[in-house]
């Protein structure tokens, strides 16, 4: 049987909220076993490009990312954000490993291109090496990602980070039972996002087919669910999604092959 | 007999200059066997905290680190700097990993207070855990240093370079026979700064003494080669001083146990 490895990712919200990072934090701390954080970005990063009268472009609600914008995402994501999550948690006995894509050659993307839209330095990860990562965790070292990969020729990319974090445990999932984790700043996947009750307790991969055609879920959630049965086929466990301050309660996701059974 | 290891130090001057920097790249992956970087930061950072309207005080000629000239440091030297160097090494196939002191508790630091001056976050390297980065390196990975710490209580902390990589030589020194080479924008050690052919091909301990007392060496080379000629106290077994397009010259330091011999 091989040893259980918990994936969380968090976004910016959390990373931005001081408060919620630490308390996100505690609950990272208490997990037992093996773990790895991916952690996006957020805020820091815009209000960093505004500062520095970088112009942001957005087309069909994503960010373009320029030469500039790219070594904003890089400070901030593979500088400050990271390397504050790292001290935090060594602080705590948690002996993590701050890294980007390029560290080690453990995320290598292809640039984005097949799509119509020049979207710059962006990267979609395409060569994850689980191998030298899982050496990396049986030194006892917890990986704390951020979304800045390299193309393996010398060129950093922004990458996802939801779909990074699936990715990465789908790499992990040959040698640990993997369970992916997206943390963020609500209970879970609500059918009405002003009602926390409304939160379903899990979806199966039908289910989520029908509120995808329903529009109940729109927006950012698509990406993520998207990326979170897709980790299923990649022999990733078992995926939740949650908020950052209730790691133990959240939408735990059904794959594909059980939606015969009664989960729906 | 332990396996030869090389710590390279380069400064603001070489990752600031592409053309050095790549030419520096070059001749770092000829050299044969597990090595280890550090690099400082340079004008960068100062660039980047003017653009940002914040303001740098110099106290004796050193930098005070607030906290956002802080956040400056870690995000050109933890972010830019270093990931821009860990992707150019991917990419020539060397397995580069970029650190911080923070990542996996490499490099605690105390925040220095003793001197009557208040420097803000800047932090002196207290321990270096040579056996946990001796185990990075024996999965194939080259260290790549920025000179950023932890005080291992969840505060990061501005360090000096030369002094981090005369620390991380001396840890490593139980596991690897050491050579530690600092390159810069110039030959070595020189009589006249304007004047290359009056480099010195070695300094003993006695002549850095004479040197100094005369005022020959002066300004930044002085905690180079205190942090150098300390470097063999702790057992690191060979010392150069060059630049950064030649590793193969420059001025070679020689310990005070051998001051008795002809090297002068």
């Amino acid at each position: 049987m091989k040893q259980q490895l918990h994936l969380l990712k968090i976004g910016g919200n959390v990373t931005d909220n001081e408060a919620l990072l630490n308390s996100f934090i505690k609950d990272f701390l208490s997990i037992d076993g093996p773990k790895v954080l991916v952690h996006g970005g957020g805020k820091t990063a815009t209000e960093l490009a505004a500062k520095l009268a970088i112009p942001q472009t957005l087309v069909d609600g994503r960010r373009i990312t320029g030469r500039d914008t790219l070594d904003v995402a890089v400070m901030v994501y593979a500088g400050l954000i990271n390397k504050k999550i790292v001290a935090k948690l060594q602080a705590s006995g948690c002996d993590a490993l701050g890294l980007s894509g390029a560290d080690a050659g453990l995320v290598t993307s292809s640039k984005r291109s097949d799509t119509g839209i020049d979207y710059g330095f962006v990267g979609d990860p395409e060569r994850i090496n689980g191998e030298k990562l899982a050496q990396l965790i049986s030194l006892g070292c917890t990986p704390v990602f951020c979304a800045v990969t390299h193309d393996g020729c010398g060129q950093l990319l922004n990458t996802n980070a939801d779909t990074m974090a699936a990715e990465i445990a789908i790499a992990l999932s040959g040698e640990f039972d993997t369970a992916l984790i997206y943390c963020f700043e609500k209970p879970g996947v609500m059918l009405d996002p002003d009602d926390e009750s409304s939160m379903l307790a899990c979806i199966s991969a039908a289910k989520y087919k029908d509120l995808r055609r329903s529009k109940v879920v729109s927006g950012g959630m698509i990406p993520k669910l998207d990326n979170a049965f897709r980790a299923f086929e990649g022999g990733v466990k078992k995926v939740t999604i949650c908020h950052a301050a209730n790691l133990r309660s959240g939408t735990e996701l059904v794959p594909a092959i059980t939606d015969q059974s009664a989960v729906q």
